[in-house]
């Protein structure tokens, strides 16, 4: 992908707070997400980052006189409705980037229109980005599948298919939350060494560092997608939190996969940042000299130069008790994607559609969890507490195995690199609250 | 449940057709389904079955002076969204069947109004039943299970969380197409006992004889739907074919699950049969002496006395030869859900919310392959041919391991018991057309 005029590091926009060293929305990101006035029952409408403002594309579109061809690609977005303006494809994507960055510069004429039309985040609250028709949850963290193989086959953590087959399966789409939506702990059957098994609360709740990718234009049914076109389905990336009962899932995951485990809950960042503002923050796609390389379907010469991205993680948590105490939250861990992640998302996409699988627009792709090689970036309690055999001790004494009520559990994400403004992926955040028993 | 009046044998149709010994659609099943006149590029309407022809609800709305409660439940049908209908729960789907059912009797003041509200079934085209947001594929058939276990692990075939566990998985609802629709084989990785897998077409295209749930009213997110409440979340019943890839699968599903080798296509029948016509063809849901009883969350003083369904499954095949001799199909077996199924449909509600998960109007849970105890009664040609190894004859001579292209598959399904009139479900079929190669 070419870099043009918009990811220019010395862009200003006339939004001051977009200028700040601190912001992850300068001008040169404008990720798309769904807002309306916190409190309000007003209908969803999408907007765009900009500092700490929204811009509102509803009132965006009347407010300015905007050629015909931008005004027609605004129009699914004034009524709200960001999956019609996925489904439009990356050229949708790029030209209408093109238009918002040239009417939030410093020194466009459309200022003044456009002014009425910010509304300060902190006066929004905000959905998942889209309509979620369908969630799949890949396992492309090959540390993390390593590291959790080995608490289950210390003499052969990674199986035979890990390097041929990007692994993936379906999820939930129904309990896919935003950012902010209190996780309520989940039941289920379980079984330790007991005879039969118990029903109650998971006592082994656990996050996942994940990105969301979403798919933009969607293939049809029984059409597969070549691997040099599999980019072009892709419309922007989110962070995930992919809530998992870690005492649910061996009980009931054999034959046929994780189930209740997962299904209860997902958090997703609000805001998509899209392909066109990560073009800058891309690196090569290789794989060690004694791995298997990838087979036909799932390379391609693009792949290899830039399928990579270029974003850093972490992870943050906050128990209830350092929330008492006016006290932040502490890192656990910071990992890069490039080191985590053994597919990358274009490949997910050949992968997914071999089938003749159709992906359709506003579709999720999760990347599974993405944990770098050392302890400090892995991206799960699990793989921290070493399956809850080595409990975490916190800075102010408490320790932690698994997730307690209470916990805030926050995901970041941002991408830099020298010559560019850094772009942030926003927070993705849930607060875990006690079971609600039958 | 209490059977009333829309259920009794003797109740007659003006409909002369829906009188007919032969026809799947009496007065007493009026099943619902989405249609357009054939070949046109009509929005969906939703329609009622009665006999050989369709009530179009939505001119039906309009027809006839309906009181005040029924014109608002017709209101969402005759808008083409029988979602919205569905979430109305039991209740919306016991006023307006008592409504229909008085509205297309004999002597009823409504006919010459409704009359012209008819279409013939084979003068329209149908689509899936509704909006299907998430599809979740069950694993109830226990003979199926035991008979595949086999293959796998001859000593050891039922695992030990299936007596336990109503073993489930989240499938893919994009692929979810209607009776009729081509299925195009699937092509993804394989690994036999060569070093490193190939790419191609499945060469192990097979059926799974399936009955899908369709979900009435939701549950909130966070919110278990307990046993006793079940059923009042179930809207009605369809025949399902989870297309499936047994070559795919093995290399695919560790540790995850199925993936490319489910998520091609699964075809669902065009007519949802409600819970409320199914009330007279229940049984007895109960458990081997030497089995666990359920554990109380999946457990209820109406699951055992009637949870189980009396629906009789036919699985018929019609090779392109036997197409372009004009024979028709062979029955490859008949099974019966209550010999089949290990779980009850409610049973399913009730395990798949325990953790908090949303079930939504218009979900579909699948209910696995329901094969009898009996060779002839086996619901895949995985079970009938032994994984590959006796191929089958058919009557003209061919033999069949897997699917051909060309080859129709149709699954039929029926309830009848003596002092009722037996009511159909229709057809679910699809034929097989060859792989797109990359």
């Amino acid at each position: 992908m070419t870099l043009d005029s918009t990811h220019q590091a010395d862009l200003r926009s006339w939004v001051v707070s977009a200028n700040t060293s601190e912001t992850e929305f300068p001008i040169q990101n404008l990720p798309f997400g769904r807002f309306r006035p916190a409190g309000s029952m007003a209908p969803w409408r999408v907007g765009v980052a900009i500092g700490d403002q929204v811009l509102d594309l509803h009132q965006a579109l009347s407010a300015v006189v905007w050629p015909a061809d931008i005004a027609s690609l605004l129009q699914p977005l004034a009524a709200g409705n960001l999956n019609a303006f996925m489904a439009l494809g990356r050229g949708a994507s790029r030209t209408l980037r093109a238009a918002l960055s040239k009417a939030l510069s410093q020194g466009s004429a459309q200022e003044t229109a456009l002014a009425p039309c910010l509304l300060p985040q902190t006066a929004t609250e905000m959905t998942v980005p889209c309509a979620i028709g369908d969630y799949t949850d890949f396992y492309t963290g090959i540390h993390h599948a390593t590291t959790v193989g080995k608490l289950f086959r210390p003499d052969n953590p990674l199986l035979p298919n890990y390097k041929w087959v990007p692994i993936g399966y379906h999820g939930r789409a129904s309990s896919i939350v935003a950012s902010g939506h209190p996780i309520r702990r989940p039941q289920g059957q379980t079984k330790g060494s007991a005879d039969t098994p118990t029903v109650g609360p998971s006592q082994r709740l656990d996050y996942e560092l994940e990105l969301a990718f979403f798919i933009g234009a969607g293939n049809p049914l029984g059409e597969p997608v070549p691997m040099a076109q599999a980019e072009e389905h892709l419309f922007g990336v989110a962070l995930f939190n992919d809530w998992s009962a870690r005492d649910i899932q061996p009980w009931e995951y054999q034959p046929l996969g994780p189930f209740l485990a997962k299904n209860f809950a997902s958090t997703v960042s609000p805001w998509v940042v899209t392909m066109e503002a990560l073009a800058p923050f891309r690196s090569a796609f290789t794989r060690p000299a004694d791995d298997p390389q990838p087979l036909p379907y799932l390379d391609s010469p693009a792949n290899r130069a830039s399928g990579q991205l270029d974003i850093t993680l972490q992870v943050w948590l906050q128990t209830a008790a350092m929330q008492a105490a006016g006290e932040p939250g502490v890192c656990l861990s910071t990992s890069l994607v490039r080191d985590a992640a053994y597919w990358t998302a274009g490949q997910l996409v050949a992968h997914h559609t071999i089938s003749g699988c159709n992906l359709q627009p506003g579709d999720l792709l999760g990347s599974g969890t993405l944990s770098g090689p050392l302890p400090t970036q892995t991206g799960s309690m699990l793989e921290l507490s070493m399956g809850g055999k080595q409990p975490l001790t916190l800075p102010n004494g408490e320790t932690r195995s698994f997730l307690a009520d209470g916990d805030t559990l926050t995901l970041r994400g941002w991408c830099e690199r020298p010559g560019f403004r850094r772009i942030g992926l926003g927070t993705c955040a849930g607060t875990v609250v006690p079971a609600r028993l039958l």
